[in-house]
């Protein structure tokens, strides 16, 4: 009996524990756990060393149209390179249906932009902007059925921003299929009220873009999602979320047994509004929605990460280039925060900086991190062979140099974007070698993977769904949709 | 020095106080208080009576159309009438904006139905319908210094529902010019979702309008009328809330520094869920929005009242007539809830029912009955010279028998309807004379007034409004729209 | 027709409204409000000032006994003649019981040491410090039955503090009784372990005052004490409430049905922590308990006063000597602020504070301002002739210039201290004239009232408390006790 | 290589993953997972069964006294027993401090009693009755070193309860050594007062047990707890919480950042207030406290238990006989429930009633059992080596049947007690074998273990306690203690 890869002698962490031993991995599956566990053609000498489970983003933007003419600064090659470099195996974009296109032509359109070009594993989230009956009615359960379990919806953006009738007929979709609605929450004419407003006035810097979206705009949005989806009795994911008063209303659904689940992504623990008043036109680097908040903020959502008010921790990852004919300096940015395309680089910083600001410093556990960074990805979006160390998962794994001292800086990095909202901060843990189903991408540092190494994975229904089930037709007679 | 009238005798009671004495009245205004006034030219003995500031209805519907063909059961004499013989002197009804007509010719139509007519003063509210830069930038504003003071907003209903941007619109106005929003808190998107689901499983009879209308609809409403009323940094009244969630939701806001008001009304107080479960199309004779709730909810808005939640106690009356060509058992409403127009009457049991329910059983004050009725809504609504019994404001009374015991029934009542959602409820204390501007309206239960004694009166601001101001154009480093 | 005295001209508030006329005054009562009231045997011209209620402050300390042999600074002639000059015309003390002194016994001591020397009215609460089976079946309902309708329970001191069944068993008492509990709520044995920790540490300057009485001292208190008083189902009174923490609670219970109540201070609304950090012991002036907190907790108390979290704005008068041999400074003083006094003065400058930065800057309206100030504490304490301007009542009257603007100063005020807390602030608004049942006790700004002008107030039951009641002995299945 | 043991073919669960492997044992302990493992000296086929990581019971009373001369049921042979047939692996009892008793000679005397009696391994917390400086200075601190990490404190009970100042005094105990503090929170003068009050008023079945200690009791002492380990900021752990106002208590504090951890047990998911309502004596056989509440505080409960409130669900075991001259019903049980020793037996029952009603019912997953019933005790309390299966983990592990249908019934159980208060509840899965350190304790049912197999374990400090230090003497100017 022989193994095509030993991982030996490191310190592997779960989601639940921590103990010392070797991986045997055949077939790209971990087949044992165990200490001499016989021949192998390859062996990695981990000593000294912790092997984790390969990070799952499930929150990233990959090779979409962003208007305008703008072009993400990712595709599916420099997308799951940069994140295959910052410890992932796995990373999660949208298929994002454009009003006018079928959602199975997206879907189609998707694949074709990412095949043979995946370093690491991806596996779709679809986005829903334009709920026809076609869509509700067969594209979208199909869909579900055909393992893209997981959609997202918004509650803003122009083309993209679904009314809250538009939202509940979705929802029903997610409850009679049991799919998992993940929902961007902010309240679109709030912010355009508000940015017409900042406009006439002649606030139109990069910086204003934090006051065109201030906290009660996110925490109205993130009750009313909550709500809609308490109508028609299905959980909801609220992603990204920034601030106490968003996540209060987490809370409080909870107390009343409603199941709701949230996201918190870097910017919001390391980054603050301040960040967007940099010079001429720097701000508009930090420039993401929500905005990034405070300092009170930052230690919210690390309260979140710690207390279990956040399932997962994302990335939301969203690359432009700052300093490009296309990306965030484009002639319109400069005459409105309004133009500036909402979204910052992170899929390759978001595992170090958590492990170091968080493991590091004694905010969360070592197990709280695999679990926020993989495991409790793989659970929410039904990736049932992944985000585990254990018999018969998918050999996805990262070693990590838990005392490596890193600046982060753009020139380390390799996504797309031409600058890191992260650059300068210093953290230690970073990870050296990454492993996808038993190969390995990257090995100390240097690429030896290849595109087309990564594939598209089909998934389970989400573990944290409710069963597919029908809605409702008759009510409790409290009034409550049941 | 003598008096026009001079009604002695009687135990007089203010929202602050409650004293014995004869009040003498000249030119129709309070102008002593006192014993032994001298001489008058009338005097009414109020011995054993309670002397009570005539009471304020500031929500009532009167000749509005309501789609359909269908017609109000009320114009502005029967309305007014009905009023007084509830204790009623004032009475704020609404000019109801239809989508293609000004905002001005509104208020003139309006002028005109009611002219002449009213035995009662009324004071106009206004409803935007249609928040057009004419009707933002010229007629509102004008019209509030016409002494137009307050305007009422929908969150639902075909034709009338405004969206959030637009709420935020008249909102600025409001912030603006100093005058008050009152919102209808629904979801009407989430109204329209489940009637549609509950139409397609055949749900149609009239106790389904309450199921198409569960908490979750007017909570997450109330929220979001808070939530834009937060950013652009006004005050807001809540109207018509039925149950405890909403009633959180201004606590809530209230905690967080929030000038935030409520109003409930009766038929959230005596009146539940069940009631519209009747045999055939009774039920229909209770659908109303919000609809009552269950016996919990009506516990939850006595406390409101007693504590504080609640600034004014309304009868949101809108009278149908339920068995007519064009009342609420209309051929279509007997084909789905959706079609039974929403209203019940209740001006003229508003308040024997709050004395008998709450005076009379220990749940409120008689002072805090005065000020539920009367007193706040005169402040809430800019009403300086109505609402109390004190010298220089107007001579408007109700002289209640405490003890008068009187089993409510449409045969006793004057309003346009033909039937009282009230039936069969029996109380204590009952209001037998009604005094406006020092004329009786009604003595001893019989009329005595005539229409068209009742005028308009042009408002004040609202004493709870915030001043007129300029909506911020810089914003707090925190994110606070301020 | 005559009156003894008439006020002419003013402007008058009650807790409901604000109107021009005359007020006539006859046998000590107010017995006539209007015009050209006719022959008065004193006319005072109020033109251009307000005409209010004389001020209740409903929590005073006078002539108390505070242990290590400190003395009082002001006993009853000095405190109500510094009362008077303050606007009002009832001040309510305690009779503290001090252990081993029966509660009889210490009535009758603290009428003597009252006998002839005030100048204001006084009503006594009681102290209970010794509930004994003697105190709890016999005196205390004798002496509530006698007028003493209210008294105050301490959950901290040395020698004053309750444990949790001696409260039960007043409140047991309040509930079969119907008078009304107040509660001093700070948490006695977290205050002794902090204060022995801080001085262990060398903590001792006043400061430190501040530091060993955190909030969550306050809220734990403020929780147990709502608690109990759920338990026996009887209201309860939180007296000095300085933050928001403690206002929660207090809402809270509020969302649970309970009778809860709250009173705030000038304390709370001008003065901070950073206070008590002086040079030298100049500190130990600001010392009081709960202690002064920061803005924040300034803001939460001004809106708790806006939005009807608090019903009563005292003084909690409590006035030591600074620098006297038996003050604030004793020796003892100075080597731990464990030794300072807690207590500040405050009779005096209650309202002008209130008025200048509460109506002055527009937090609360005038009648608020009455009602807070006076109209308040009449209904929650049972002084039922007393806190409005009405037919029948009591002529209590304080007659300010809105205008007048004043520098707070020790050299303007007539208590025993020998300092104010509040020395420098500059105020707009005064009470030039103070008018006690038809005599005036100061005549603008000048004192022509005499001691023993003022006397002992006997009390009706609380309109706020319970009606008295057996207390339950069977339970509601839920477990509640009531 | 070969094992000593080998379980082959079953589905293997943890807090984190699910998956079907072989396990290798070695010298007690896990050395290896994987498949066709090689030779083993047994090998235990384990298909269609689940190999769990065994119980762990971090709540469970073993011979301990119990005043009036009430013996236990159990000792620690019987309890152990119950426990390996129950499922578990280890369980820790306490080493209850008696008043007079040096806490070093409580250790040694409950030492004593397990050595060479136990089935499975157990490891002590401490109970402190009687802090003195003794045992605050010396005996604590001494006892935490040598792997005794957490202690219990008690609220209520007399002989038990500590004041406030002894909380705050061992909670710095406990924050200079880094141990866990647990707490059974409910009000004891409270109890008292009301018990007092049931028996004069002649209510002495044991259902009155429940009426005497309501939800505010515990719910008041709930957020005591809490504020004192806030003072003094450290972590604290809620034990036995029955109903959904305490656990609000733990979500508020959550919400402000405090680290707050909650336990429920068996008898708050699946037993009533009602249960106590039996015939003559019967409902003596459900006395424990907290009460059991109603079906809203299950279904609360139940909902703490997938939403992470809870972190950790213990029985509470506390065996007594009902029918014994001793037990239950002990001749002055039957004058007051005041005399009914609080306590039933559940740690044979504990496991098989979570995992029907639990992940038999969709109400928790399989790997929320693991987490809640073992992982999360252990790593709570320290239990580095246990509660998981894991390379270099004990290898202690149950074997469930989980289509196994079981009647609970006394006959079947093998504790002390001659009753089980589960009688009658029909539930599906049920540990078949149990394993301890690699020998089996139970196989298929049948006893193949001896006592003295199982031993004491000392702990490391809990992961989640604050890391041992220095208890702040400066303060944060805001007030708070940190």
């Amino acid at each position: 009996m022989s193994y095509d890869l030993v991982i030996a002698g490191g310190t592997v962490a779960t989601a639940s524990d921590t103990f010392s031993c070797d991986i045997g991995v055949r077939d790209g599956t971990i087949v044992a756990l165990g200490h001499d566990l016989g021949p192998a053609k390859e062996t990695i000498d981990a000593t000294g060393h912790l092997v984790l489970p390969g990070g799952i983003d499930s929150h990233v933007h990959i090779a979409q149209p962003s208007g305008e003419g703008i072009v993400m600064a990712d595709d599916f090659a420099s997308g799951t390179l940069s994140a295959a470099f910052g410890g992932n195996t796995t990373v999660m974009p949208f298929c994002m249906q454009e009003k006018g296109t079928s959602l199975r032509q997206t879907v189609k359109d998707y694949h074709k932009l990412a095949e043979g070009r995946c370093y690491t594993d991806v596996s779709f989230h679809l986005v829903i902007s334009e709920p026809s009956e076609q869509v509700l009615g067969q594209d979208l359960p199909a869909l579900i059925e055909d393992g893209y379990t997981s959609f997202k919806v918004f509650m803003t953006y122009d083309g993209l921003a679904l009314n809250d009738r538009e939202m509940l007929e979705v929802m029903s979709v997610a409850r009679e299929t049991g799919a998992l609605v993940m929902v961007h929450a902010e309240n679109y004419d709030a912010i355009r009220f508000l940015t017409d407003r900042l406009e006439r006035g002649g606030h139109i810097a990069p910086k204003f873009h934090g006051t065109s979206r201030p906290i009660p705009v996110e925490r109205e949005a993130t009750h009313r999602a909550i709500s809609l989806a308490e109508l028609v009795d299905v959980p909801v994911m609220i992603v990204h979320v920034s601030n106490r008063e968003a996540m209060e209303e987490i809370a409080r659904a909870r107390s009343r047994g409603l199941k709701v689940y949230g996201e918190t992504c870097p910017q919001y623990l390391v980054l603050t509004e301040k960040d967007m008043d940099g010079l001429n036109m720097e701000g508009a680097k930090y420039v993401c929605s929500p905005p990034p908040r405070d300092t009170a903020s930052q230690q919210a959502c690390w309260e979140g990460l710690s207390n279990g008010i956040f399932n997962v921790f994302s990335s939301d990852h969203c690359p432009f280039r700052y300093d490009d004919p296309a990306g965030k300096l484009i002639p319109k940015g400069r005459t409105s925060f309004r133009w500036v395309p909402n979204g910052i680089p992170g899929v390759e910083t978001r595992l170090p900086i958590l492990f170091s600001e968080g493991v590091g410093k004694g905010r969360i556990t070592l197990n709280q991190f695999v679990a926020l960074s993989s495991t409790n990805h793989a659970k929410t979006y039904g990736l049932t062979k992944k985000g585990s160390i254990a018999i018969g998962m998918d050999a996805d794994m990262a070693i990590w140099d838990p005392k490596r001292e890193v600046t982060i800086s753009q020139s380390l990095l390799h996504h797309g974007s031409d600058y890191t909202p992260y650059e300068g901060i210093a953290v230690t843990g970073w990870p050296v070698t990454t492993i996808l189903r038993g190969q390995v991408l990257v090995r100390d540092g240097q690429l030896v993977g290849k595109p087309g190494q990564g594939g598209h994975v089909a998934r389970e229904r989400s573990a944290l769904a409710a069963p597919a089930g029908q809605l409702p037709t008759s009510f409790a007679p409290a009034g409550r949709y049941r």
